[in-house]
């Protein structure tokens, strides 16, 4: 056996991902030697409490409460507790004592990132942060150095693997999204408090790290557009699936370029139509992907689990070995770039295809109304279709009006559904959804 | 306007990829000093002949004939003339002078990567191939770094975007193998003489790049397995739907545990029938996908652009702006890990799924007989489809016979079908073929 230089790691955290990495380090620790090319020693694991009971068989000795102590005289801290505080602190800790460290903290970076980028950049430590952004998914490298030399246009990511879950049985079952989502929380897809997942939150903070990356730019969390997918029942799935559409929540990162050649981004996460014939539509079950579109190297896609304790801790111990390596070859990090630091704009400025569901009187001259009212909103139509619904013995006839538009400027959209709904002849406006992928 | 250090890039070839590269550099010269953090300044182009016409607009003075004299002095030499010789000595003389390396030279690498990486390792330098393997789909770098802390189990790749455009165009239209591919050589799809792309050799160069690096080993080309896909015709593609497959041309790298515990892999190419509900099923036109099974990240899928001049430009540049940032960071090379050095075992060792379509004598008994010779050659069948073909007046009824397998040794069945084949009972072995993706 080679006779490998050894290199301290630090492990914060125990938890569904944490107690994987730590079973794989001592597990796999010889062939992860060779692959390294250093001996990567497991020195101890902070945890709140030594004596819970974990899953895995890991020495007693291993654990203690004192995360501070732990961290000095690293080489390698593996962050794996979650939150802000005091991850955020332990994490600087690192980093100022001369560790590099490896993070799946997306929480934190999406709020926190510039700061610890900057502290990383001050003394040349790395900060990785594969799992952050799609689980097991390898995203962060491709976008970090297989693109640095392309410009990347657009980035459509399924990065939430509970609500992909979700929509995906509403699509395929006809499902209401009360009884699956009760069904995922039953199954462990989704948590009790399910806030996080299907109000779009956790989507959101991958999707400003993601942009981050891809345009250099800071991106702060609240500059994110956030909807959730809690409006979307079986009816809005039956008519996505009439159309050819299915709807998924997406992540969407966006350069946009004035006729000027100025340059903004926008980032958003919504549930969106998607073709069917896309390959975003045919991702399944809890898995994720990423779609990237670049200037020149076309349509990428990045397919994968995006959750889930041990997948996760594949991207965690890719990193690992990341920074052993770098520990042996020298050098400084080369740090984030934020060197564009475009503006991200908000929604209200994003050009998307609308698909508009109205429920209007059924009598003659209602749809020559609706279209005035559109065409005044600058807001072109491409599709309609009308079917009239049975309102029922007695009850004044209603038609369905499904209108697919052109490409249309967020606000103006937003603004003439506002018209459409006190115009006098739409009785409801039964969903307006955004069409993506074009 | 940043003042960044400089470093010398020198550029071998100017076809496709290369033009496209030389474009991008200058085009972008003030994005791409940011990050890569120095300024990347194309010193020289060279080419056999400065006066041929060129598509792009180059200064004509960048052009030179003398390769050696370039390469002095350079730090970063991307070589993209393709081919053995001169690629492999200008290479070598560029990793000798100090100089980091950029290739998408996928024959070079398949057949002289030790040589290269050996050099390369002496001196502390690094070689990057991400276009050599993919074209501009991001694979080396999650194989390489992503994946580093995890064992790969399987990789199955669509890489050869040719053959997919050719197999995917008989599946949607029932066209013939000839057609499509007389079509394809029109459109620009398929060389004037294809063989490199439908006999199987670009797309074994590739697997042998993709195994050597997913399994730290040294796979010499002449150890992968290839078929191509001429013999594929309406009549395969047309019962490979009835199946729910459809015909793929995959490269297949495999780990092989043995029930001791010793390890080897396999690596083949070769048209095999994957389901249609498998992700790489859905890879159409001349697109290139790259589906992975490691054993913590579970499967995961790269997808995108194959080929194409300023597409694979994109996974050039990519290299270039890591080797541009290496050289400001400091530090040596990490290089190729071969520590594992698996053996190679030839294509009789592998297990895989068959269905194997014979016409047989309608006659009493010969199921039976078919059957028998089966069970004897360890070959345990799955499912079969009888249906008797209208052999025209006077002739004797003959059935065909569909028999799918559960896994079987290729060696068995290869020698149980000479078996049939010489039974009395088989008419005509129409074809066999390995089903993948399980």
């Amino acid at each position: 056996m080679t006779d490998y230089r050894r290199l301290r790691v630090a492990l914060l955290g125990a938890g569904a991902v944490g107690s994987q990495v730590a079973a794989l380090l001592r597990q796999h620790a010889d062939e992860l030697a060779d692959r390294a090319g250093a001996r990567l020693e497991l020195v101890g694991i902070a945890v709140r409490d030594v004596d819970a009971p974990r899953e895995t068989d890991l020495p007693r000795d291993l654990f203690t409460t004192d995360a501070e102590s732990l961290i000095v005289g690293s080489d390698i801290v593996i962050e794996l507790m979650g939150g802000i505080e005091p991850a955020r602190a332990y994490i600087l800790q690192a980093i100022n004592s001369g560790a590099d460290v490896v993070t799946a903290n997306k929480a934190l970076l999406a709020t926190h990132g510039p700061e610890i980028f900057d502290a990383a950049d001050q003394v040349g430590a790395e900060v990785y942060y594969e799992a952050a952004a799609a689980g097991a998914i390898p995203i962060i490298r491709p976008l970090r150095d297989s693109l640095a030399g392309d410009r990347v246009q657009r980035i459509m990511g399924i990065v939430n693997g509970t609500t992909n879950y979700i929509l995906d049985r509403m699509d395929t079952e006809g499902a209401e999204f009360a009884d699956v989502l009760a069904d995922a929380q039953r199954l462990g897809y989704a948590e009790a408090d399910p806030t996080a997942d299907v109000e779009g939150f956790d989507a959101a903070q991958k999707a400003a790290i993601l942009a981050s990356l891809a345009f250099h730019t800071t991106v702060p969390l609240d500059a994110v557009h956030r909807e959730g997918i809690t409006a979307i029942d079986k009816s809005m799935m039956d008519a996505a699936r009439h159309a050819g559409y299915v709807i998924k929540l997406l992540a969407v990162c966006e350069r946009l370029t004035e006729a000027s050649g100025s340059e903004s981004i926008s980032v958003r996460v919504y549930p969106a139509l998607i073709d069917r014939a896309h390959p975003l539509a045919s991702v399944h079950g809890a898995n994720n992907a990423v779609f990237v579109q670049a200037e020149a190297a076309g349509n990428l896609m990045f397919y994968g689990a995006g959750a889930g304790g041990v997948q996760t801790a594949s991207a965690v111990l890719g990193d690992v070995v990341s920074a052993a390596r770098r520990h042996i070859a020298g050098g400084v990090g080369v740090g984030e770039s934020t060197l564009a630091n475009l503006p991200v704009v908000p929604v209200g400025r994003v050009t998307t295809r609308y698909q508009i569901t109205l429920e209007v009187d059924d009598q003659a001259g209602v749809l020559a109304t609706v279209a005035g009212i559109l065409s005044e909103g600058r807001v072109s139509i491409a599709t309609v279709e009308q079917t009239v619904i049975d309102a029922g013995a007695g009850e004044p006839a209603v038609a369905r009006l499904v209108i697919g538009t052109h490409k249309a400027l967020e606000q103006d959209l937003s603004e003439t559904v506002d018209r459409l709904a006190a115009s006098g002849v739409v009785e409801r406006v039964v969903s307006v959804l955004r069409v993506e992928g074009d």
